[in-house]
């Protein structure tokens, strides 16, 4: 009898979680939606009101989560011993911001929300106009922000691993510093090997005017070859690319168009795919709920990484692909091979921008970032004083100097939503990705020869099976030794890139 | 004391009224972006769910519009006496809503919502591929619901009052039917004379194709000048053309091109640009609270109809515009006079769709819809036996029988999301329209001069300052009487009629 009452009781708190986890949700379905909107479709006069809209239903979501009903739920759920696994994983995602955020009171939410919807169109106009004054009164209130969460989050060693937890869950400085430590080093020895011996590339091929009109038929041809589905999903125009998931049937991908820099879309978009693909493969029984998104920052980094490097760098990517491009871009291309086309996009070269930087740099720029975030969490440097910080750290990682702040500490969008914290992500993906790697080349050992032959399909069934259905039922950590048998090390990056510009380079 | 302390009650009663006021205007500014973009940009593969995220808002929405908090504000503040009119109004417009619906359990208002998102989709399809009976089962529930709805609001006379009194508070159908009846009287007669003795006009300039891109040009061309402001909006393509507010600087328009027939985008963005400028012109101190909106359903339509009616269809007009059609489409329009095309716009002509019918016949195809809905919501009917009576009535209106459903029942969005009681505000509209017109030519005796010189903007600043700017502050039936100087009639629509088509028609 007693055995009954508590099934009754359990059953009617595991429905009150679903209704409650579908409504968060929807709710998130909807502000996923408006974000998109307020970046690629809201006219100029709308957006500071509307932002204000979309900060009440963050703060709804926000309130929602951190709610007396969530709390006993969480805690009645939490201990039950045979819970099944997909409960399990939610009342995890769900208590793990419950815990972090019950005491930040939902007033403060709400300004910070709105916060950062109007930052976002004040850096679209700091860097439409290399303006970074009229940035950093928003700069200043976010950093504020962020440093207040990191003290109520609360963490262990250094305040930014309160913020780093919040991007990949478990990720201290103590655990990125050495990994970091390890990329940064052999990177630089590679730079200088190829800076002193590597054979030149063509890279001047890019040096041209690629129309627009064009590119975009490039990109809407390879899109659906490469995997990503048209009929749940979209190709829009901003600023700053981006995937932005409404729900596993509505996955919405931006980049940006170049004339003078074909590379800047077409690897861009490779990019944002490897987002969508992700969010688009989900097992369909877990929409509606949070375990509907991809496992982590990092873990969804690697897959946009994967695609964008390992397969949309590779050589046989262009073996498949470069006849259409040349096809597209006739004038441009005609006396270019696709072998020298292929080391041309693996040129490595310092450079100012992270989105167009090559493999090599790229963790560099990253590195920048990570101790410029880690310094402003800590108090140690100001928002005022990021420009010739900035500068000063190009120069000390890459050994470039940018001309303007839109070339330099104006070009991500990142730290205008909030996102102090986001950046590791990017590396910890390469890092994850070239782990991945290693694995399906052991799954199939002839994975570059299907890229050459366009079986982009039975890559993209792999990546589902072995990660994408999953969303986020598993840790980082637990999806990342599931799949590769081990912890993420940073040793299989550092061999992917020795041996891969070894080649590229002639080294 | 006493005073005070009543003082200090009011003051938090009208700061929670505020609050609740602005929440609920929030997400209704996110549902209105919602359905939207449902309807613009969604993939398919996506609508489904979303259609059930956007049926939470809505419920959440309901919820708190019937909640006790609002019912105890909405009392506490009604028995204000010396309440300032802007938050009257406010109060009055939560009240009607409030009374109406309160009875109405969340539940059943929530599978309505979802019901109602999933039916435009359906309505869509089956609309391309000529299926009503894809579209029936949709319909069947929608209107089981809003005779439900009927019953739960009440009514004194007939039940469709209590959904007429939805999108035009206080209409009822005996006001309705001798409004109609005189109409519809006036209009037969005026049609039987155009036929028998009217000098045809040169339609056939329609028959000829009109390039799409061509037509997008003329559209962005004319909707500033005619007023609609395009950094508050935007203009967009869908099925059925709509306008759509998100904020006072965020209104949408859009419209549908065919190569066939270059009147429809013409006069259909006009109509939706007359909708968007109201809603543009709005006082800015009504944003974010429900005063943001148009007066009615009514009165919208009243600024829709005027805009692409007494001014698009207008001698004056095409005196103004004509030279840049024809700049657009030489070949099409090379050998045709003003004079001709002007008369060739006017064309009285039965027809099977009605948002591309003229003005005259337009009534009539309103008539056919308001006593379908009548019959429907009064049980007379069933949807499944619509197609047929649907032709029926067009042979009895208008002469002509559709020979598909597409081109007859489907052919209205309206009833896929709910808005059965809605049609009657087109003619409710082009009455006002008639009227405000009269008061516009006291007020601006060369009204017609200043249109033949593109002075739009002296027309908008009276409409805004007599109309628009003031939202909801006003009842339908109040601003009417404030801006004519006499309640709604139908002798001034009688009369426009009768005098353009005799001028067009040469009687």
């Amino acid at each position: 009898m007693e055995q009954k009452v508590m099934d009754q009781e359990l059953q009617t708190a595991l429905e009150q979680f679903r209704v409650l986890d579908e409504k968060i949700t929807h709710f998130s379905s909807i502000i996923g939606l408006t974000d998109w909107d307020s970046k690629v479709m809201a006219p100029k006069k709308g957006r500071n009101v509307f932002a204000k809209a979309i900060g009440t239903l963050r703060t709804e979501v926000f309130k929602l989560s951190v709610s007396e009903e969530m709390g006993n739920l969480l805690e009645k759920l939490s201990a039950v011993n045979d819970l099944d696994a997909v409960t399990k994983a939610k009342v995890r995602e769900y208590r793990e911001y419950y815990q972090k955020s019950k005491r930040i009171p939902a007033d403060l939410f709400q300004e910070y929300s709105i916060l950062t919807g109007q930052a976002n169109d004040a850096w679209e106009e700091a860097r439409a106009n290399n303006d970074f004054a009229h940035y950093l009164p928003y700069l200043e209130k976010i950093v504020q922000f962020r440093r207040k969460f990191a003290d109520i989050y609360g963490y262990e060693e250094h305040p930014y691993d309160a913020l780093l937890d919040e991007f990949e869950p478990g990720l201290t400085v103590k655990r990125l510093d050495p990994l970091f430590a390890k990329l940064r080093e052999s990177s630089v020895k590679l730079l200088e090997r190829i800076q002193k011996h590597g054979k030149p590339t063509a890279v001047e091929v890019f040096d041209q005017s690629f129309d627009i009109e064009t590119q975009k038929a490039f990109n809407r041809y390879i899109l659906p070859i490469i995997g990503f589905d048209m009929d749940a999903g979209r190709l829009d125009e901003t600023v700053h690319p981006f995937a932005q998931t409404v729900t596993i049937g509505d996955v919405r991908l931006t980049t940006r168009y170049l004339e003078k820099n074909v590379r800047s879309a077409l690897f861009g978009t490779i990019h944002e795919a490897g987002h969508g693909i992700y969010e688009q493969h989900v097992n369909p029984d877990y929409e509606e709920s949070v375990l509907q998104s991809g496992a982590s920052f990092g873990i969804h980094e690697s897959q946009s990484r994967f695609l964008e490097n390992m397969v949309g760098r590779s050589r046989e990517f262009w073996y498949y692909f470069y006849p259409q491009l040349q096809a597209h871009f006739p004038a441009q291309l005609e006396n270019v091979s696709v072998d020298e086309f292929y080391r041309a996009v693996n040129t490595v070269q310092p450079s100012f921008i992270r989105v167009e930087a090559d493999e090599l740099m790229y963790n560099l720029h990253i590195m920048l970032r990570y101790e410029i975030e880690k310094d402003l969490i800590a108090g140690v440097i100001e928002a005022k004083d990021l420009p010739a910080i900035w500068n000063q750290k190009m120069q000390d990682y890459l050994g470039v100097t940018p001309s303007t702040d839109t070339e330099g500490v104006l070009q991500d969008v990142h730290w205008s939503f909030g996102g102090i914290g986001y950046f590791p992500s990017y590396s910890l993906g390469n890092l994850y990705a070239a782990q991945i790697l290693r694995t399906i080349q052991k799954d199939l050992p002839d994975f570059y020869n299907l890229i050459e032959n366009g079986r982009f399909d039975l890559l993209q069934e792999w990546l589902k099976e072995n990660i994408h259905q999953y969303g986020k039922l598993y840790t980082p950590n637990e999806l990342i030794v599931k799949v590769t048998g081990e912890e993420l090390n940073a040793d299989y990056l550092v061999q992917y890139l020795e041996q891969k510009y070894c080649e590229v380079y002639g080294l």
